[in-house]
């Protein structure tokens, strides 16, 4: 961290929300990221990697700020994405290169590491590939390398291909056609339409494309199959809906099996987007996770 | 309940505790069953549905006094097990029968039911068959009937049939080898016998017997495999350890797919006995469960 980035983190206030948070940027590696840090003044910090193609306004305001109050939180755009600089890598591993780079451009020791389907393959590769800087793991609606295709629906593919998705593409993606599921995520959209000023760019077609070409990669094995999960140690908390279309539910029960400190927890009646349907009880298992000292207690 | 069962119930001390709780017993059916209730004064009583042989001495009083502290904790045998007189029924619908028969004997209109292993599958068949008795479900260590058996270790059936289960028996069966899991498993053994007055009678031959009659028979399809979990509409969170080498992990899964509305979560290190081995976070996901006017909020 250098001076300028001291003194910008110093005019940080803690009042700061989802909703207010300004837009900030810092560099590394010839990348402007672009991120937001807002919440609790001290503690660990919880960084946030998104979904496919996502911003920092995609995240749910409940539990961003619900996970704030315990501890600083950080969302941020990955390169080439939203409104960061530079190309989208077409690799999970180099995405996380560029998780690594800029959480130590944004002066933060170690993090604990919130990943949302893609987002939760690149925290995985992150955990590997840079352990010191990870304390503790939630993984949400992700997969393990190689994983279980088995269960997807057949349209997800060209829904999640819409140039601009919409409301009812998110949904069907997201959430389950029960009543309750899809009041929730009419819900959902409107508190991630709350923040109206200083709000995301959009997201490019090379960043579609580049994250594309990094799902397909991560969905083919490479060595013995979920091998690579046995080397991450950090405590994790894995986290899925029910019924998952996009990346099938089975694929957190499988990462939760093979990593070798991870709780497994399954939200009834819900999809891809759990953690947005049930963003208080989300919020309470995940700080019950992050603050307890020994993990699991 | 009839006017000295009145009388009876308010003699008990809100003071009470898993170790000092006395025995007391009701009659319903020709059957005196044996039981404990300790905890808050008010609130919907969580009544325990115990393992294969197991008395109300074999709960860990971490959880029964954790979970206590916001509600009435009973604690029963069901009939013909440990304290209660009769003889044990050989179907897990015939043991569901007589704790519906207890529940209303005790005077409990409505009721919380946790049941762990064996109990775990009374309880569904209780939630099933009296859905009016049953409020919500926590499912520790359990199976649907039909369960999947791959994953379950070769030694499970000569070291639970040991006549007297000694502390290495639970510590193969309930825990992981890993040290860790170990010695939470010698700390819960230290826990469980902290109780040293009023203690459990010894379990049966006939019950080991009947229960083990009754376990083949839940494991035999009947109809279309988990159609019965469609009608279990009360809100449920299965809980198992990540290893269940008695009924593996796997079945928790399948549990909380194809019941309505359930929650899964699945602890890392850890086997049969989960609940056992994190009491303080079991107590925290349960109590919060159970406390939420509206369940998974």
């Amino acid at each position: 961290m250098n001076t300028s980035q001291m003194q910008t983190e110093k005019r940080i206030m803690p009042a700061d929300s989802h909703l207010t948070a300004p837009t900030r940027f810092t560099e590394a590696g010839g990348i402007r990221y672009a991120y937001r840090r807002f919440g609790a003044a001290t503690g660990t910090p919880l960084v946030f990697l998104q979904h496919f193609r996502g911003g920092m306004d995609h995240w749910d305001p409940l539990v961003t700020d619900g996970l704030a109050a315990g501890r600083p939180v950080i969302l941020f755009d990955n390169a080439g994405v939203v409104g960061s600089s530079g190309q989208a890598p077409d690799t999970i591993e180099a995405m996380a290169g560029h998780a690594a780079a800029f959480i130590e451009a944004v002066g933060v020791p170690r993090a604990d590491v919130l990943g949302f389907s893609i987002g939760g393959a690149v925290a995985q590769a992150l955990a590997l590939r840079h352990a010191g800087l990870v304390r503790r793991l939630v993984l949400a609606g992700t997969t393990p390398r190689a994983g279980e295709t088995q269960g997807s629906h057949p349209d997800v593919p060209e829904v999640a291909g819409h140039p601009v998705p919409s409301r009812e593409d998110f949904l069907f993606l997201f959430f389950e056609p029960s009543e309750a599921s899809q009041l929730a995520g009419k819900q959902f959209w409107e508190r991630r339409h709350e923040r109206t000023a200083d709000v995301d760019p959009p997201s490019s077609p090379q960043a579609a494309r580049a994250q594309s070409a990094a799902l397909a990669e991560w969905a083919t094995p490479r060595g013995e199959r979920f091998a690579d999960l046995a080397a991450i140690t950090q405590p994790a908390v894995v986290v899925n809906g029910s019924h998952d279309i996009m990346l099938p539910t089975i694929n957190s029960y499988l990462l939760a099996q093979h990593l070798p400190a991870a709780q497994l927890i399954i939200y009834p009646d819900s999809g891809h987007g759990s953690l947005f349907q049930y963003p208080g009880l989300f919020v309470a298992h995940v700080a019950r996770f992050l603050d307890t000292p020994t993990a699991f207690t």
